[in-house]
């Protein structure tokens, strides 16, 4: 009998292609309003740069928890800026449809079945950075089956923080050992481990694009390794 | 075009039947540890009785947000000392099971339904007094296919506090009158309504059994009112 109760995913990489479900957005709004020369995989690649240092911020204490959806707004700011690109051309409103664009990511092709499998063996929910209209926009827009949208506007912690996984226990009502942490990054599991959960890994190689090079590969002997959403269903079983 | 970006659910009595199904689990429970001569629907009444004053003590401040398993577990005791039961007949193990009651509740017949088509024209969720885990359990039980569970533990206050209501809104982003309340109770409905919402109420004539006289007809004009959950997402169509 499966041990685990319950699995709990990272979103952004591991279940949806930020990458250029971004760049798809960022293409359509330069072409909008006439930005030319700008590679929208670049756009996208530099303002997901922003992603952890704004983070950073609310694990350190140095201000509070607020919702990834603002800082995904002021890292648009940051992103113009880099880009050499006026923030003053647009309106509050096309920037604020433009910060949308993390709510319209494409899932992986394997991720909607697989899901649905495993959703009969255990809860399945996300455990993103992301905030709770972003998993739903993503999960609307994808079909996913969650059975709640856990995460850090719940547990009001992002990820590495201990809390982010700890509080996920607690909000489950179930022991640290019966959550799977499933995550295409070798640093997420790390982290879920040393809380006590178990740690399931799929590769997600091109996440940063053609030429990636991290996490590849598992960095240590996860509980569960596979290749795909589908492949992890079909590993528990056996 | 339909205003309403989101439909926010009452749970107990709304969607579930949970004078019903707490009866049943309590008959259970008193087969299995030969305990005669309770009424199980007396059994389940006396214990839903509880239930307002412990969630008046999280409102009033005089004691922090505690989730509702917890006050469910507390009110079990008071019930079984109602009935003059030695609790003490029991392990704790026994008592959890039986508090789970309110886990394995069955949804009216129209719900599943209803929720499906509503779940076309908007974001769908339960905003409940129960906790994320009963929520989860009741739809995996029912199929129900929420895009979120939002409510108690997620706001972090009891309805009818407005804050419960509020922090909704916040956490969907949306205006609160963008935001439909659907209760077959009218003073949540009132609540709400004193906070912005819109509100839709659904008549649940024997959420407390056969000789109901509460809630049997809409106390004001509400924004939408329908028999079921299929009715109403008939008459938002219309």
């Amino acid at each position: 009998m499966l041990k685990i109760k319950a699995f709990c995913f990272d979103v952004f990489g591991t279940v949806v292609d930020w990458r250029n479900g971004v760049a798809r957005e960022a293409a359509a709004f330069f072409h909008r309003h006439d930005v030319s020369d700008i590679d929208p995989h670049e756009f996208a690649d530099i303002w997901r740069s922003f992603y952890q240092p704004a983070m950073q911020a609310c694990r350190s204490g140095e201000r509070p928890y607020v919702r990834l959806d603002r800082l995904h707004r002021e890292n648009l700011d940051a992103t113009l800026a880099h880009f050499q690109i006026d923030a003053g051309r647009f309106t509050e409103s096309e920037l604020a449809d433009l910060n949308r664009a993390w709510h319209r990511l494409d899932a992986w092709p394997d991720v909607r079945t697989g899901l649905q499998h495993l959703k009969t063996k255990a809860i399945i929910a996300p455990a993103s950075n992301g905030n709770i209209t972003i998993m739903v926009n993503l999960a609307r827009r994808n079909q996913l089956p969650w059975d709640a949208i856990l995460g850090s506007e719940v547990t009001q912690a992002y990820k590495p923080s201990p809390e982010a996984y700890t509080r996920m226990a607690e909000v489950l009502d179930l022991p640290v050992d019966q959550l799977c942490m499933v995550a295409a990054h070798n640093n997420d599991l790390r982290a879920a481990r040393a809380c006590g959960l178990a740690t399931a890994f799929i590769p997600r190689p091109t996440e940063h694009g053609p030429r990636q090079q991290s996490n590849l590969s598992p960095s240590e002997a996860w509980d569960f390794i596979a290749q795909d959403f589908n492949d992890l269903a079909a590993t528990i079983e056996s």
